[in-house]
């Protein structure tokens, strides 16, 4: 079924209204009836929304899919708690867990939409032990679930890029073969090279027109002066729009006027930032962002995996932590944060038009919630959630 | 029904067994026999707890269940977002809500009752608006809900003490009826006189024989001197046991060596402390805490009120935050934050015995997860709330 009405639903909590589905699209939307859900065509089938509060699905701006152990038995945490150490212990335990695998990815897969989430960019380890199995993987796993979940591939780099030989080669074969963006990781840090990964990355981002997706931890004046070398970079390889930086934590650490600088040259050069709001983490100067035209994205990050035995995939809670690490409590700015979910997230997935109008993919969440506000401190259960016209959630349980 | 037989359920994760519940307690614990649930009496009803994981019964060690607007339309934040600014708008605005009221109250302890709450430390708000009412109400909310949630009741001087003539002689009239503890309010910022609240505390608390549970979010060096004086007044006063910090974000910030000497003196003075875990807060040195004997608590805080639109008055959550913001991840550690929430909260409300033991209340939780760190990461749904041998939540739901 991927034509039907879905009839008396408050979008974003306004007044309700019918939302008409054909062939996986919104086609229109129209006030409800006194009657509640009139307009349905003789051939046509109707879901009654009862009155429930409609959302856009939610956009997860920073996953790793690939690489979760959802759905075995609990792995519990070992190895040394550095990004370095956590490297390591991947690489050496992976095998033991069979990570990583299409039933693995489509676990985790499902576990996101049962939170809501339809749309997901994902970064994807590769290298020198997997190659690109894992984006094989992750192509298969979503289409076993019929494209329900829409997918953005970043080809990953987890290990490194410079030092290890061989890594640019599956850089550069799976932008060939359709990954949309190119992951860098830490290029001072890890690399211990930051000019030479990111002039390896740009040169292979310009050359076959893809984007890049830049893990970087690095904290204070090594992590800013990377994002100088990012943001002048993306100038020159006219890459406008196309470059993003994966967590960041200096940003928020830089003295005011400092950050205010980076931020307009983030700005200038189209660069946009995800984050998965840790607890503890310094908050982003997001009101800033905002007027300089930075677009924050909001991730899950891993969930279950060699790197942290936390998540759950359910991106209100990333949307709840965020607000309140930014201490956001007006109205307006409680629903920015679900914005930043939902509309906002459009980029991240190279969508033109994601939200609740005429022309988007259908993909529709409906809460039990007064309000936005509502949604957002509560975070409620799933009722409904629609994913490309197809109904994959009923009173928050999945469908088969 | 409070005598029944809980079949087959796995306490903390490990074998099953069968929970016998006689007037409201546990009174003995068998293992589950290869039928599953053998040795039911046949008077005696049988509940089947197919093999689920429980828990104790969770114990809000910080609440404040007076003054929320929980079940009323949604109000947006408002007033000025300081410590005094939010105790004017509170103040200015509370009666257009009908705050406090004993409707109210009941509906934040039904929300209590529904995540697994069955015992709570409730501030209550005392002042020269409300007097004592906002504690009559607490106690007729407690009583209509059959004692379901067992309540203790800090009296608390919201407005200040000694900056409103008139408290002081309301908090001692709060302990001569009944309160368990009296509480105080940031000594120094708000009530300009530090010595002076606390000798005035202090002499009620030993007079009557009451504890003091005192609110401090006074930062720094200023935190750390009233964390010294509280210490020495406990010593002095002989309220070794009874007497709690809340919120003190102070601790966290010290430099290491004076944080030690610090946390040594609230051990030798028997202090406890209770924690929100909010975001961005500095963490606990939780190990030497424990070390030192310095009990941790957790709390929701105030849920949906003047102060906040937050809070879901579920104490899983604030577990999983005080795991994440304190970076916990090996099991031991997880299982930890559980503990936190369960058994070691007993001292919280005076209970000798919190747990999935003999002779304790019957305050169960059953979820539908694998082990404890599951529990702390996903935070499931409560499929079965008992409380004082009242089955109170049913798959989720609150029962009437």
């Amino acid at each position: 079924m991927t034509s039907f009405l879905l009839a008396d639903v408050r979008p974003w909590g306004g007044a309700a209204v019918d939302i008409r589905v054909v062939d996986g699209a919104i086609s229109d939307i129209t006030p409800t009836g006194p009657a509640g859900g009139s307009g349905v065509a003789a051939d046509q089938q109707r879901i009654d929304g009862r009155g429930l509060l409609a959302l856009p699905g939610f956009v997860n701006a920073h996953a790793h899919v690939d690489k979760s152990w959802w759905g075995q038995p609990w792995v519990s945490y070992g190895g040394e708690a550095t990004t370095q150490g956590r490297i390591a212990h991947e690489r050496a335990e992976r095998d033991k867990y069979g990570i990583p695998s299409v039933a693995g990815t489509q676990a985790v897969l499902r576990e996101f939409l049962r939170h809501g989430t339809t749309a997901t960019r994902t970064h994807v380890d590769v290298d020198l032990g997997v190659g690109l199995r894992g984006i094989a993987n992750v192509h298969e796993a979503a289409a076993a679930l019929d494209g329900a979940v829409d997918i953005e591939i970043v080809a990953f780099p987890q290990d490194g890029v410079l030092r290890r030989p061989g890594v640019l080669e599956l850089l550069d074969q799976a932008a060939a073969e359709g990954a949309t963006s190119i992951g860098g990781l830490d290029p001072a840090s890890i690399d211990r090279d930051p000019v030479g990964q990111l002039d390896a990355l740009f040169e292979i981002a310009a050359r076959r027109g893809v984007g890049i997706d830049i893990h970087l931890h690095d904290r204070g004046d090594l992590g800013a002066f990377q994002y100088e070398l990012i943001a002048e970079r993306t100038v020159q390889a006219g890459l406008h729009g196309k470059v993003n930086v994966s967590h960041g934590f200096a940003l928020g650490e830089l003295p005011p006027a400092r950050r205010a600088e980076m931020v307009d040259q983030l700005g200038a050069a189209g660069i946009s930032w995800t984050t998965v709001a840790p607890v503890n983490s310094a908050p982003l100067p997001w009101r800033e962002m905002r007027t300089a035209g930075v677009a924050i994205g909001l991730g899950t990050d891993g969930i279950r995996d060699l790197w942290s035995p936390y998540g759950d995939g359910d991106l209100l809670q990333v949307a709840r932590q965020f607000a309140r690490l930014h201490g956001l409590r007006a109205d307006e700015d409680l629903t920015y944060a679900i914005e930043l979910a939902t509309t906002h997230a459009a980029p991240f997935v190279h969508r033109e038009n994601h939200g609740l109008t005429p022309g988007a993919r259908a993909d529709i969440v409906l809460l039990d919630a007064e309000n936005v506000p509502d949604v957002l401190v509560r975070a409620p259960r799933r009722e409904l959630v629609i994913a490309g016209g197809q109904v994959v959630v009923r009173d928050g349980e999945l469908q088969a």
